[in-house]
């Protein structure tokens, strides 16, 4: 199977280390590429107005490169263009990260919490959870007041906090299961879910999981994206005789094949 | 006051119209400006897809113009780019055709059911009327199987493909008001009430003049957006820094000035 | 444009400032009547008991008076009888402050607070923000514990108790937006403006700006209330035969011409 | 026990045969008494300004005589004027058509559909129904196209609409329990449920038969009226100042007692 | 009438004294029935799995003994097998804890709060609460940390725990009604309700009410359970000749007959 | 990874074939037991009380067994027992057909319709689809009128309503994916998939699949199922001294393993 992970931002930091993480978790016979944008869209998409700049550069790719996967993952926990990007996503899945986490917590637990970064973020992931269908399982999103460019800077003080902010979530608001609200807050789940006693669901490993199943009940039983009314691809003819999604594609950097990585190993 | 109509496409071929329509319905001390996307940009968006390609540029253009703004408006019924580009508005209000119809339907009338053009259109703008919290007052959306670009085309088909409809909405799904769907769907309102017996709400004056309000409240009273936890705008240094938002401005006409044409007049 | 303010009080201390505040703020073509009711009629409504004892009074002079006005504003955040005048308003639309306010907010920000009076009041408001759809957006209603009729009392305690609940509802509620839940908590939204930093919406301003341009539309666009189904109004043969709502008029004060003071002074 | 049923229109023809169905049908210890309005008072309550206009009627009644009553009934399906009677109500408990019958369909069966009168009236009765929280429980609301006057006049007729609507209701929207949604289609839910094989719930004997539960277990466990928060009555010192509720009570008939009745048969 | 109720675990230490509190409430012509499990049975059924173990209890019991009730009562505020119960309760109406409190607290009040045992019952309550459609009135599920088997132990200490949480319901959540959120919690709501100020509404008393009336109404008027749709019962010949609800009949025992106990004394 | 795959019915006549499906889809590492239930267990589950009769096999199985397996399936698409299997699940993950189906559902399309066997089933199969939250995209429940026992009885017929009820369900109700609500109704989703032309998913295949996915991001992440407020297990002490789960365990039939068969053959 091969996927394609999605980094909606410029200069990735964290991208080696993404790839990484999903190269030691990967089945077996699964590729992996990971795409970040090109070195001018923001390094951070915190902000709505910069989800903006790097909706086309999601469509593009998709458009472009869904042939060569059977899944799709989109970076980041906002799920920044997955109504748009799974328009042109052929028969390749997509998932993101607040979908899919939302949807293994539903399976664990009664209720859970989302451990964001900011409050900046809430009201959008609020409604995303809201149109997911998870909103009286959710009983609070709790902000670490940490953005996503530190998240990976000082450990101790990120872990620090999410512990704190986790431990009122179980305890107070009743959780039964912890988010974490972005995939910049990868490498904490296993230590959070031991201090906290309770599952703790990365942003980057469940919607790649995710993209694992979907890829294979995708190949195995044609559970391809449906093309029926909302879901209707734009006409090949008007694409083309417009000259869309053709000029000013973004820089495209294949970072890791898991596969390969492991291989070589 | 000023305001600025954001049309979202490009090789607009309404957008005269439109304007024209605007002029003669604006107040006294209103100037319009109306602003299509270049030539390359897609020429309907029907597409999430083609959405995608154009969000960055209303976001672009809001930030580069707001300040010459008391209120923007955009002018799609998907609100496409609605948060995004109120991020960057500054002290201007932003309205969308798919919010300003429902506010207004909801004072007139129980239930309302909305003419789409094609049933492509019906999952998101289902979603946004659930978002903005009219799904229970919705009846319908009745599509009428008419694309974007054909409203204009043969205005006896689309009338009573409308009166069709619309007499469906009412009679059928108990609708009390009647929106329509799509700003490419201006002209018809007047004769479609006439043959209903019922409001019918136009989705390109039914944002300006909500727009003309916010806009004088917001100069009278302060009722500027909030700028408070989702609503935060970016961060100057960050914008700068990254150099974000300057490059790849595209053209922007200035089609009209209602103020001015008529003053001239 | 002709609005009938009503003031659904009897012996109304705050009609002539409420008349005052509107003739600033209207457009230049606006001419404003502000009506209170018989002075045997409760001074303040906030009891559910007492609304009932006016609602017959706000039905008669809006099937007597509608076709002397555009628009009709009533004036308690209860929106007492906002179903039942509007069903005898005629071509008059018809605003209320629960109403108006929640769909400006709507548009300002992601999530409003209400500082309402009493305790005793948040049932009934609660259910119509349910009802009108905003109760998703709606984080928190906070008690002021000051009655109708002790707001412009002591005008410094009020400011202050507005000041310390609207940073709780900002800081601790997370509300983007503030609206001030009673028509009598008028004169302070400027003020708390600047002390909090979010827009702060006016409850007797709201419906009247909304008044004014749902009365334009409705000149300009034929968008008059709609009569269909459940707006259908009663038969005038019906009303004649019974001699409903002529009997036992309230009596009507004139109180200011908004238009006609500016034109004098 | 005690009951005050009010009927909340003037010269109300039905009025003796619903005291004698409710005669027939009530607990050996209840005493029945039934009220309606003033002759000038609408004889049917079907458009919301004929509301208006006897709600104070039934708020004047209601705080005249609740010490002579455990339960109160209003007997009309858009249960007017219940939150501002129950206000009054002191240790009377309150019931209605509307909020009783959806209460037990409820504990009959998954799903339920109400007969209504017309199509003006679904509105309000939907609106109230998604108020008590049954909204997911009704398939349909089916309008007999007969006025609330006309249900008695040609019982053939009457019955036979129903069974027509009803049935549909049953077979094509899935109804397991039918709802008549007037207190005027009294008489006929026997026929109805031998027509239709399900059962069918009358708008009389619903809130009666729940009031007499209500009234027996305030007095045996205390379950009186909340008067906590919204549920505050209002304080007897300004209703005394005020000289509120006194003036201008309608005049009171008691047409029958039904324990009277039938200790004399 | 004939009431069975359902106590539904084994070795029920309060079985005595709810059936001498139901004797004592009863009306005149109620004969009631109260049944418990095997002594194998689990002692209490806080947890969902000893639910499972005791769900066909129910239905075999109520299989068996249908014929011979009225109306059947699930002593367990989970309302445990209510769906399954109802299903083979032939014309016996069903009632259960739950869903009869949240009824009669719609009557009394706006809001309330339910008092539970522990935590763990929350998110299942919660579940039905939400079914039953009464979420948007629960301010709060406050739990005493007291288990089924505890709350009779130490009654000075049950009583303290309740009325502190009862009163943090009311004043901090805004309850306006107290629901006691087990059938164990009995013998408490009058001394709560003296020192709260709001009705407290028992779970043993609200059902067995609630079935008096329905069993009152289902032979008075035919409102019988629906056999329609989702309420069809199982096949009489696919019972027999699979030999179903048969064999393995739990130990009936019949502790006390209100009706008789009455008589005698 | 093991899995367990519950057959909740006695002389389960599909369990073979079930099996083998199973067997044909599985990764290369994946054991599966199938398990069904003794003879004198009801042979098919439509009715509540049928449920009633095994939900206590399902439990006893899952606490005696879930230390052999990584995840386990209820094969039921009423989802029988869900919450009941989960709390004694121990580490293995639970699924089950209705919440596994809509999960993947609304990943590959905006709506869904799912094609139930009889009208019974619908109010049971709504509300979980409530439950879940996916309420809002599911279309319609459209019933085959085919019983459980029949489905494999008559393929030509099966499929055939299948069709006609899928191009409906499509092209009426505006479904973008079909889910077929029966495990008995396995085999079909190929040819239905080709004919309508839109996702078509299997309730056998989705929680199988979704279980190997739960079974491995458990045992990879440590994202076992919480333990936690409503999801804690019952207290071993308890379960020890008053002998649950031990006695009457039902006859277990290991019928196939996946994995050994493939490596034999």
């Amino acid at each position: 199977m091969r996927i394609l992970y999605l980094d909606p931002v410029g200069q990735a930091s964290f991208v080696g280390e993404i790839a990484d993480s999903l190269a030691q978790v990967s089945r077996p016979d699964t590729q992996i590429d990971v795409i970040s944008l090109q070195p001018d869209r923001p390094r951070h998409i915190e902000y709505h107005a910069y989800e903006a700049l790097i909706i086309a550069d999601l469509v593009r790719i998709t458009y472009a490169l869904n042939k060569n996967y059977d899944a799709i993952v989109i970076g980041c926990f906002y799920d920044v263009g997955l109504r748009e990007v799974r328009e042109v996503s052929g028969k390749a899945v997509v998932t993101a990260p607040c979908q899919s986490t939302t949807a293994i917590a539903s399976q664990l637990g009664n209720t859970f919490s989302v451990l964001v970064g900011r409050r900046k973020w809430i009201p959008k992931m609020s409604e995303n959870v809201r149109l997911y269908g998870h909103d009286h399982a959710m009983v609070s999103m709790r902000p670490l007041e940490i953005g996503v460019l530190e998240f990976q800077q000082d450990h101790d003080y990120t872990c620090d906090r999410m512990i704190v902010e986790g431990r009122k979530a179980v305890e107070e608001d009743g959780a039964e299961v912890i988010i974490l609200g972005c995939t910049a807050e990868f490498g904490f789940h296993e230590t959070l879910q031991d201090e906290l006693g309770v599952p703790v669901i990365d942003a980057i490993l469940a919607p790649f999981k995710y993209a694992e199943m979907l890829g294979e009940t995708a190949k195995q039983f044609g559970w391809y994206p449906s093309r029926k009314w909302g879901s209707e691809a734009p006409p090949q003819d008007e694409i083309d005789s417009w000259g869309l999604f053709h000029d000013d594609l973004p820089e495209i950097k294949t970072l890791v094949s898991a596969k390969a990585e492991r291989e070589l190993a």
